[in-house]
């Protein structure tokens, strides 16, 4: 395969280990998703029977060397804005319990090259703030409330 | 005054408040900063004589609307990267006890038209954390360092 998932205690590894921690759901709310050992993870997550579901930005959707298609292709729910505005979010879900949110784009460049913070927060208020988000936005951006502008 | 402190129960005014809650230090870690209301939250903090330390990126500093140059004027200390990767932090420390962070870039674009998301942390260990990253760019970030490539 062509990008192995990360080893050892690099952020990125870290990262990976906590999303491969998911049991029954994955919840990402990502404004912009390039890095291909995170979309392997995902797709791992999603051939496991985890329900994924995506919520990404419009107009970072198509840009060179973004998962999403990918993602698409093997079966995974993705659900974008149809704003002008950015869908800025960068955070994960895992099994409603577990927030991972920060600076972090899920890009190469941002790992690679970005001074970035990403938190681990599993304190039921902060969780089920960012959930009730997801929530609110995977049902407005329901392809079938899609108003073609 | 062109940009009075905005007022009521927005988003912007819930972050002022808790800006102007600063009765010793404010330190900021801002990616990008071009909104005028909290430009001016900022240089009301300084002007009564809290210790507000500013560090952003070097990309991102010069940019049309950018308020660096406005706050450098007013005598705040400015720090900025000097990488080709971006400094893509975007939190602020209120006297080194509360920690305001998430996705949201201080700009008007950000707070008027994207989806984002601010936490407040008052948790010893994730405020901790974000200091000593903070104490470790101004450091690093120090202009007594710079090599000017």
């Amino acid at each position: 395969c062509p990008c192995p998932l990360p080893s050892g205690d690099t952020a990125l590894s870290r990262l990976v280990r906590r999303l491969l921690s998911a049991r029954r759901s994955l919840d990402l709310c990502l404004f912009s998703f390039s890095c291909p050992q995170l979309a392997r993870a995902v797709q791992l997550l999603h051939r496991r029977g985890v329900r994924v579901r995506l919520v990404t930005d419009a107009q970072y959707m198509g840009l060179h060397g973004s998962q999403i298609g990918r993602l698409r292709h093997a079966g995974i729910q993705v659900r974008h804005d149809q704003h002008s505005g950015y869908m800025h979010h960068k955070f994960a879900i895992v099994d409603r319990r577990m927030l991972i949110t920060g600076s972090l784009n899920w890009t190469t460049q941002a790992i690679q090259s970005n001074r970035e913070n990403v938190l681990v927060v599993e304190d039921t208020e902060y969780v089920k703030a960012f959930q009730e988000e997801f929530e609110r936005i995977w049902e407005e951006y329901n392809p079938a409330n899609y108003r073609f502008f």
